[in-house]
Formats: C-alpha cells, sequence, structure tokens
C-alpha cells in the first residue's frame, strides 16, 4: 500500500513549488523513509537557488507567532507553532525581544529569515546559535538555512504519515 | 593620488547594486589592485544571494550577441562583446546552435545564466565546460557561477583602470 499525498500537502512540508511537484511526480511512496530520501533527492539535487528562496519565505520569522496573537490556520503555520513549543516555554520578554532585533540583522544581512528547526530548542539556545550563524558568509549562510529547511521538511514529512497512519487505525 | 569612479562605472563590472555602492563607499582606490582586493571582499562576503542573482541576470547568454545583430551599446554589452572575441573567431553555425540549446537547459535547470569567463576561450571550449558543469548540483553551480563572476570583474576593473591611465597619458 502507498500512502497519496497531495501537491498541497508537501507544500505544508516545505513552500518550494517545484520540490511539492516533483514529490508527487515521484510519488506515492509506501513508507516514510521512502519519502525522505526523494525530498533529500529533489531539495538537494533539484530544486534550484530560486526555490530555495521560495521555501524559505513561506516562513514566519522565528519567535514571531509566538509573541503575536496571529490566528494563521494554515497547516504550515499551525506546524510552526508546535515546533517552537519549548522556545514558548522558555521566552521571555526581552529574549523575545532580542531575537527579533537579530532576525531584522539577518535578513538585512543574507536577504531571507534565520532558519532554525526549532523543536526541542530553548530561546536561549535559538538566539545563541543565531548570533553564531550571522558572522557567517552569505553563501555559507544560504546552504545552512537550507539544511535547516531539509530538517523541518523531514519532521513535516513524518507528521503528514502519522496523521494517516492515525486516521487508518 | 586615487581614481574616482562612480556607482555606473562599478554597475558595468558587476550588476549587483549592492556591490557597486559599496565600491563607491570603500573608494576611492590608489591602484587597480587595491579595487581588486576590495571588490573580492565586498563580493564574497557583503552581496547577499539576491545580489549575486541580480549580477548573474545582468548578463546575456553567452554566444547570443555573437550571433544576432543585436546593437547593444551600453558599456557592459560591449565588453561582454570584446570577452566573446575568441569564441567568436572559433564559431560555425551549428556550434552557436548548440551552444543555444545548452543554454536554455543549463537556464532552465538552475534559473539563471550559464556564466563563463570568456576571454581566450574558444566556442567548443565553451560548450564542453557547459555540457560538464550541467551535471552538477544547483548549489555547487550557484558557487562556480559566483566565481567566474569575480573573474569577469577583475577583467572589467583593469579596463576601468587603463581607460583612465590611457586618458591621462
Amino acid at each position: 500500500m502507498s500512502l497519496v499525498f497531495s501537491k498541497n500537502d508537501f507544500i505544508s512540508c516545505c513552500g518550494s513549488t517545484k520540490f511539492a511537484e516533483e514529490m508527487v511526480a515521484d510519488g506515492p511512496f509506501a513508507t516514510y523513509d521512502e519519502a525522505v530520501v526523494a525530498a533529500k533527492n529533489i531539495w538537494f539535487n533539484r530544486v534550484d537557488v530560486n526555490g530555495w528562496l521560495e521555501a524559505f519565505a513561506a516562513h514566519p520569522q522565528i519567535g514571531q507567532n509566538l509573541s503575536s496573537s496571529a490566528h494563521n490556520s494554515s497547516t504550515s503555520a499551525q506546524w510552526s507553532k508546535g515546533e517552537q513549543s519549548t522556545a514558548l516555554a522558555t521566552a521571555t520578554d526581552s529574549s523575545l525581544q532580542e531575537l527579533y532585533e537579530w532576525n531584522s540583522r539577518y535578513k538585512q544581512k543574507f536577504g531571507f529569515v534565520f532558519l532554525i528547526c526549532a523543536s526541542g530548542r530553548s530561546t536561549p539556545e535559538i538566539l545563541s546559535e543565531l548570533k553564531r550563524r550571522f558572522s557567517n558568509r552569505p553563501i555559507v549562510e544560504f546552504e545552512n538555512a537550507a539544511e535547516e529547511q531539509m530538517k523541518i521538511t523531514e519532521l513535516r514529512l513524518h507528521k503528514l504519515f502519522s496523521n494517516v497512519t492515525q486516521a487508518q487505525s
């Protein structure tokens, strides 16, 4: 048996149109592991740099949806919030303010939002990683962001597969 | 004595607005060598990936202005033509056609034109390099293009400095 997902399902995992289209074309996948192998191949070998920028642009600034009262109900936004639950639990007003300021500096230097797979990371950890990565050359940070995007994509593919399995059991 | 160049002079060397603005801010430069050191630092450490794409987009497809009757009189277009004089001397109708087709495939895969410092290279050499590089991952080719852009920028900075020196002598 293979699970059939739509382009929109894959867009929720990674906001590159090309990525989602190629996942549909390469699927359906019998297992989560099979989907991850395909996803890595598509993301690193077939999606071009414009597709990477498109995927990065689909993310809110980290911390943004923790402090605001935004009610974005898209799957991606809901998952983003869940992935930042540890950050939320460890955030203070002043650390969120600092995160906000460093995010702005980061975006100013690199031209895209700071991307990090936040799952299980505290706000101080995220802030420290942001400051460390800020000194990188733009091309190095572009590749770091792509690696982080892939980690986020894996987590979300896992949720896709889990949701279906739960619904079926 | 230092030579003062304008933002437009630097745009003719490299089509990134940020690059040109930072060159003006870092200048004036006493020598060509000093300008190259600044240019490398700005291009690789300060211009972000969007700026790289902006600079790449300022180039015609290689071979395009050899075969066409285009009369683009901008400094950059004129220099581009000069840099491709060896390619022109070694081009045939069929090799230009093949170059055109591979350029299209390249742009389709990577999202930007094939960039190569063409100076002194024959059309068969350029074509062979294009085919070799076509199999690269998008991020690898993005960095290759940035390296080639820097070589082109160096050649053009050299022309800028030579023109002024000639005008003064």
